[in-house]
């Protein structure tokens, strides 16, 4: 097994995907968003570049079942039913729903992925089941969504994380790329506190807004036992 | 104090360097050369980007006591005087001479850096000397020069050690961005021995066209107490 992780969208060698799974990674906040609005009955998620996309988009999935998500600079975007915090994704208002979601950062690596033979978003609320899923696949590519095509800890941390995860659910050591292997080392080193999340640049960003409290759920391990898949631009429950 | 890591050079943001001081590392091989070099008593060392930039260059400055340093696929350049291995740039060979440098990824850093107040080439062989030498700045960028604009084991544990190797030299906890804080715990988790560079991507290629040795050096930490700078596109001993 070859593990390969890369701390920015540019990095990825889209060449060598093929056959690949790759895991995408976001966790301030796209993919923890992702994993709680699927967790919490969305139907699909469909994520877009822009705010423009998206609007463009709910209009011809049919806007009586589409939900639009996303923000700007920490506010709901005029005309949009939802922001961009985990916590607003619940149940009840997600539940059966579409949701179309501007996240630029997230959705440049899921469109990376989709060169590989699957994309699975993954966050720390989800780390377990993805590990489990992924342990025993050939080629895994773990792309980091990062921010603004740089280095996001956040990421990296999570990306260490589930490369442990995965060596504990397999025999033998994987063979790694460099950043793989400092990731792995990140994890030896340091834990996904909030207090923690809060240090690096999109938490302490948060944490500015007054969206603190985001980081319990984007801190919280294995809060959803559940794989999600992307398939032609949309992602769902592994399985539906 | 704020500390600033960049794994790449394409994510320097170039805009915020006026004022700072610019480490760059490119521990395998060409900071570890470049420092190898001016402690044996090199006059100078002209960095360039492409092995027919070096020729151009090198004739300009006459060729009588410069000498053409550069690799190609691990062997020496036709008509080079030495290749890129750390070990050939001895008292004997380098001592008085300007030494026309071509190497890639370091340049790329190099010319980036040159947007700071002044740029430090920097590796595990002077890393004590560069840490007291930036311990008293306001502003420290980091920039790891990486291998084709991808993150770079070896250079991002050298940058962890020396942000480890300011922060004691000085009072009071430095600012960090994302990076500079995954190279510090990375530098708590992993020692920079021979054997851990061999496991880098850089350091297996060496390894692979039996240069596996050179790795002795790039790994020797504080082997020299000089410092050096880049200005006027030549890189010196600090005071020369």
């Amino acid at each position: 097994m070859r593990i390969e992780t890369y701390f920015t969208v540019p990095e990825v060698d889209v060449g060598t995907l093929a056959g690949a799974t790759v895991v995408v990674i976001d966790v301030v906040s796209a993919t923890t968003t992702i994993i709680e609005a699927l967790a919490n009955g969305a139907q699909g998620i469909y994520p877009t570049h822009s705010t423009e996309d998206a609007v463009r988009l709910a209009s011809s999935l049919g806007r009586e079942d589409t939900l639009l998500c996303g923000e700007r600079r920490g506010g709901k975007i005029e005309g949009f039913d939802l922001g961009n915090s985990p916590g607003e994704f619940t149940a009840e208002a997600v539940g059966g729903k579409k949701l179309v979601m501007s996240t630029t950062n997230a959705t440049k690596a899921l469109v990376v992925g989709e060169e590989g033979a699957r994309v699975l978003p993954c966050a720390f609320t989800n780390l377990g089941a993805v590990a489990r899923e992924v342990a025993g696949d050939e080629h895994v590519v773990i792309v980091c969504a990062g921010h603004d095509d740089r280095f996001s800890l956040d990421d990296a941390l999570c990306a260490g994380y589930l490369i442990q995860g995965v060596a504990e659910a397999r025999e033998g050591e994987p063979e790694f790329n460099d950043a793989a292997r400092a990731a792995s080392a990140l994890a030896s080193a340091r834990k996904p506190t909030r207090r923690f999340l809060g240090l690096t640049g999109a938490g302490a960003a948060l944490v500015e807004i007054g969206l603190g409290h985001d980081l319990e759920i984007c801190a919280d391990i294995d809060r959803h036992d559940i794989v999600v898949v992307m398939s032609d631009q949309a992602i769902r429950r592994s399985g539906d």
